[in-house]
């Protein structure tokens, strides 16, 4: 029995792993879609969204199937608690990715992003691109140097959302409304992206240094 | 055994409740310090919001004893994992609210909704109040008519979010960049709450018309 909760085990790791994997992808679609214009990045990023919808619902229904055969206990019940969490998250953050494709989409041939800010976004779309390959990695294998480098990424990544906020407050920003909305919007999913990304890490992180066992019932 | 199991449940259920209550409040509030540039309003909003992390958290922890304490299959399985997802829920929802709270925090004593919007904002915020109270109910008594309204009412905060967007767009806009993107990311945090609601509401849907039975393990 224990044996096949650890295959279980094995294949819910996988198909996180998996999922992390399409919303590193789609965030690098959707971030291509609104610093290049590119109007194919972002219909691969709304196509690669509804993939994710499919993929979390499914991975819940095996944790929820885990869960009722095998009734775990202590560390191994967190570990699928936490993994219902962290589908969701991967779920959201695809979900902001296409919002981001659609900005991009919405003013094709136009770019959404004006000069003014290009450099701005173009670092904090690098940031959430490389947030989302560590995370890949750190679900595949933990480490607490990643984890804390997730950390001071997230930081930067607050950083140039308040940039973008002093830039379009700035007097010398001269755009329409249309292109403040678009910018408030896209810098709000870029930075919440990044967010989902630390929550995720912080669960990570939690599960494999706190020292759980059956005692923690009686916490 | 499953007496003591069913006062968790009826526990769990009590405790969902006093949350949702709280994020009603939470959400009454800080429509007033928006609308009403009421600045105390907003430090009430921001004060509960941390409360629902904390009640939250809590009711996470007594979820996670009851799996492990019952192992529960089939639909009491199912209600448990719900929880969690209402919770994490209902804790989004309070810190969207706490958002909405600082952002008419910032403009005091001005208002962050000019003239051309109020209208539209009051209407939102109203809409958003009432799909909070229904929740509180619907949490306390399922009922499938309860359900069918929420989803209206979502649908009539989704027009006025985009009703924002073309009075923003429109060239009758003349207001500065600041207000632009207080009430672009103001709309913004009303339309997820209601979205919260909608995701909430059709979970409850799912468990009580849906027939559980242990055979949906072998879905």
């Amino acid at each position: 029995m224990r044996e096949m909760f650890d295959l279980e085990l094995e294949s819910v790791q996988e198909r996180i792993v998996e999922i992390a994997d399409s919303v590193f992808s789609i965030v690098t679609d959707a971030s291509m879609a609104l610093l290049e214009a590119d109007v194919n990045a972002a219909d691969r990023a709304l196509l690669g969204a509804e993939g994710v919808s499919e993929k979390a619902l499914s991975l819940d229904e095996l944790v929820i199937r885990t869960l009722a055969l095998h009734a775990p206990v202590a560390r191994d019940l967190r570990i699928l608690v936490s993994t219902l969490r962290i589908s969701a998250s991967l779920e959201r953050m695809a979900a902001l990715a296409s919002h981001i494709a659609t900005i991009a989409r919405f003013r094709f041939p136009d770019s959404a992003v004006p000069e003014a800010l290009s450099d701005t976004f173009d670092e904090m779309a690098r940031l959430d691109i490389r947030l989302c390959k560590k995370l890949v990695k750190l679900l595949k294998n933990t480490s607490v140097d990643l984890a804390r480098s997730i950390q001071a990424a997230d930081e930067r990544v607050d950083e140039l959302h308040r940039e973008v906020f002093e830039i379009v407050l700035d007097k010398k920003w001269k755009e329409k409304a249309v292109q403040t909305v678009d910018v408030t919007l896209a810098s709000r999913y870029f930075e919440r992206i990044a967010d989902h990304v630390v929550d995720i890490s912080s669960k990570v992180s939690y599960l494999t240094t706190a020292d759980w066992s059956d005692n923690d019932l009686d916490d």
